[in-house]
């Protein structure tokens, strides 16, 4: 559809004149999540500031038959607020309050723009925060979190986004306002909360988020381990939570990650180790030094060369800086990479980071691996010189065998970040089209139109593009993919 | 449809002879679940023992338009396995194994017919259990756990089956069958295995269920505290939780209660006592003492007049067998009742039991309250002499405005027994149209014939009975309602 004047006069009818973006330099920054390698312009960004607000712009949408694609900080990895297709970009940011915290009953009601870390420090005051802790969360927001079912470093112990929801209020795609799930922990419904969490936007417009509080553990530990080799380090995690602990967060860099961190921020991590290991544990005091022994001596066990815990905040502050900064650290030393986010079980990490450094290393190229180990959630990066298309096609082929790999081995192709566009293809090779045509009735039940976020996550929604076989169709802007420039990112969305 | 002889054999072809029920006599066990006040025959019951027997089944009742449903143990509360509109009975309790077990991964595959407490069972050789532990748990089924998504005493701390379910195989309602979630902690689908986590076999029967598995807690501390007023005991319960402290288990019981329970099983309760309350605490022993330190200055504030603390197992067994036994107890004492399965905010508890009093008292009638206290899930009992019509009609109405108070105080309807036919009415008291709308397109994704399950959960399936205002349409056969005889059921049903 052609936006004209009065259909924007008729958006600016509902939201306002400072809610309706409409030049061409305004839209420009909703081209793309943090997947910028696929990039589509909206026709408009619309700014609500309500539930009722969103609902008028869904309803004038459908009517119109125009695209609508929510979006929360842009900091997605897999594409899933890009609008390939034109139409309205609905921007969440505007809807950022914390609507009301129960601290008795651990809960609070929150607007989806809010800021993932914004919330813990708000509710800070009653000694509860929230769990979910995506990297990112300095910048993401809780909307979006729920859009991807997105993780973090401590979901190994406190579960995903989805673990943490309790009930949503939603936009259906003709506008019409529903609530589902709510404060109880164990609504009567169907649980379609649930269902729209990780959903990216495509079976409805979240608008109030119902999330759970946890009280604040009463002490954290946290440890640095040191290894000669990175098997050493994934034997270490699996004899962890085989001795019957579940830290807080497991987290692995290994030595090309260890010394691009090194040679940037200086924290004073060995350059010689083949990986460090990070723990924290966390819980009564009186039941962390107990752990924190057990860990020691599982780590002493395979071998661990020396052992770092944190004695105060700071010094938690460095280690956990250290881990963050990965991200960045790639950043500055290559000019084009991509990451993956494969999942693999936890006992055959060690296997798996074997055959990464191999895909790579027949190709040319240089990879580096930081990850939630203790979900067995990888983050492969595969670097190369973006100035360079046939390095370029080699890490994209190399990345995609990546994926493979997480499927031939039991995983799966993305731990927290989300199908999107990018792996959109590769749901073809990880489920049956019995499976596939499951989530397509799901989606044809909310969507009939298919105008919430079309083309995410269904393969059938690619426009044909992966309708053979899956290989052909890939592309930077279908399999991987974000580049990022010199190194002044300590971007945390890893 | 009229099952012929011919129909019979097509099925036996399927199942095999001795999977097909169709004598009167063998046919009666089925026509109700423990909610035996609505009751209806099947016209088969059908014992399959694998996937591709019970799509085979699925298929044939799809053919012939056939409903079809699913059935565990049969000790569901609301209805959900009563066969309302006649047709097949499909009883998994032949499908019982346990498929799979990664003691690494910490994940089970197993089939929905097994009995739940034996999956703890069969693991424990790897230090593991499976966590949600119905009250049922000697004798309900995963499968049936799945479909109510039901609690336990130790939901508290660990979360409801949903919780717990990693992934699902099921066989929809033509036959097909799907792969949804899986081992992975976040599957990149839609999340349509926790859709189905609840669903009472209305979208789909489940045939495979990965569950997953924890470590069991070093160290297990019960204690039991005598208050002279409920209130105390619900005051306790806030505070516990307010500092810090998730316990596993809190479990109240009150005066009528402990004195029924006492008069049967001689444990030593207090008959003076207004209320009981059982805390239990798990995890590392050396984090343990402090937290029953707490615990037990918080108890002791609240006027707390004795102290209970199980020394070893079988004191801890015989505390949890006065709380277990509260559902025979009744059973000695009354010739009827209803148990309600309100939910309401924790912090509103004592509020919510004077109302639950008050609202029998007006109407010459006992109630014993036995309850999921840190969940704030009220099992009201709502005694009265079965051979005395007026006096079950009062109860009725007084059950009904339990759960209609629990509704006014933010709560819901069921904290974990399901909708089932029981509380459909109350569907339309619970949820707006909109949310109805939403399950009912939802459904009709999944089931467009509406032969799964017909009659569960949606109001609008109830035949046009709640089509007015529920309240005319309430009867036994809707609300409330379970009568057991004389107190020979030492009963673990709540």
């Amino acid at each position: 559809m052609q936006f004209t004047p009065s259909h924007l006069d008729e958006l600016r009818a509902v939201v306002g004149e400072d809610g309706v973006l409409s030049s061409e330099a305004a839209r420009f920054t909703y081209e793309a999540d943090a997947l910028t390698l696929d990039r589509a312009m909206p026709d408009v960004v619309v700014l609500p500031r309500s539930t009722d607000e969103v609902a008028a712009v869904v309803r004038w949408a459908h009517v119109h038959g125009v695209p609508v694609t929510p979006r929360g900080a842009g900091t997605g990895l897999a594409g899933g607020a890009t609008p390939e297709r034109g139409g309205i970009v609905l921007s969440l940011n505007r809807m950022d309050r914390v609507l009301h915290v129960d601290p008795e009953r651990l809960f609070a009601w929150v607007e989806p723009g809010l800021v993932n870390l914004w919330l813990s420090q708000q509710v800070a005051r009653h000694g509860l925060y929230y769990a979910p802790d995506p990297a990112s969360q300095q910048v993401s927001t809780v909307g979006g979190n729920v859009s991807t079912n997105a993780g973090g470093p401590h979901c190994l112990k406190y579960g995903v986004t989805l673990n943490h929801v309790l009930g949503i209020v939603a936009v259906l795609h003709d506008g019409m306002v529903v609530s589902l799930g709510g404060e109880a922990p164990d609504s009567p419904d169907f649980d379609l909360a649930s269902v729209i969490v990780g959903s990216e936007g495509t079976l409805a417009v979240v608008t109030e988020i119902c999330v759970r509080l946890l009280p604040k553990p009463e002490a954290v530990k946290t440890m640095l381990f040191d290894f000669t080799t990175i098997e050493a380090a994934c034997q270490t995690v699996s004899a962890v939570i085989a001795a019957g602990i579940v830290p807080a967060a497991m987290e692995i860099m290994d030595q090309h990650t260890t010394r691009l961190v090194e040679d940037w921020l200086h924290l004073g991590l060995p350059l010689d180790a083949g990986a460090v290991l990070l723990i924290e544990v966390d819980g009564p005091t009186v039941s962390l030094a107990a752990q924190v022994q057990c860990i020691r001596d599982e780590a002493d066990a395979r071998g661990a060369r020396s052992t770092r815990i944190a004695r105060d905040e700071a010094e938690r502050a460095a280690i956990w800086r250290g881990r963050k900064s990965a991200f960045g650290a790639y950043g500055r030393s290559a000019s084009g990479f991509y990451i993956m986010d494969g999942v693999v079980p936890r006992t055959r990490l060690a296997e798996a980071l074997s055959t990464v450094y191999a895909l790579c290393e027949e190709r040319g190229l240089e990879a580096g691996n930081v990850f939630h180990a203790g979900d067995g959630n990888l983050h492969p990066h595969v670097l190369f010189d973006a100035g360079d298309p046939a390095a370029q096609a080699r890490a994209l082929e190399a990345s995609h065998e990546i994926l493979r790999m997480c499927i031939r081995m039991g995983g799966t192709i993305s731990g927290e970040h989300g199908v999107g566009i990018e792996k959109r293809p590769m749901m073809l090779e990880l489920f049956a089209p019995e499976d596939l045509a499951t989530m397509e009735r799901l989606r044809a039940a909310f969507d009939p139109g298919g105008t919430l976020n079309p083309g995410k996550i269904l393969p059938g929604e690619g426009g044909g593009r992966e309708a053979g076989h899956p290989e052909r169709a890939l592309g930077p802007a279908q399999l991987g993919g974000m580049r990022v420039g010199a190194g002044d990112v300590e971007g945390p969305w890893i």
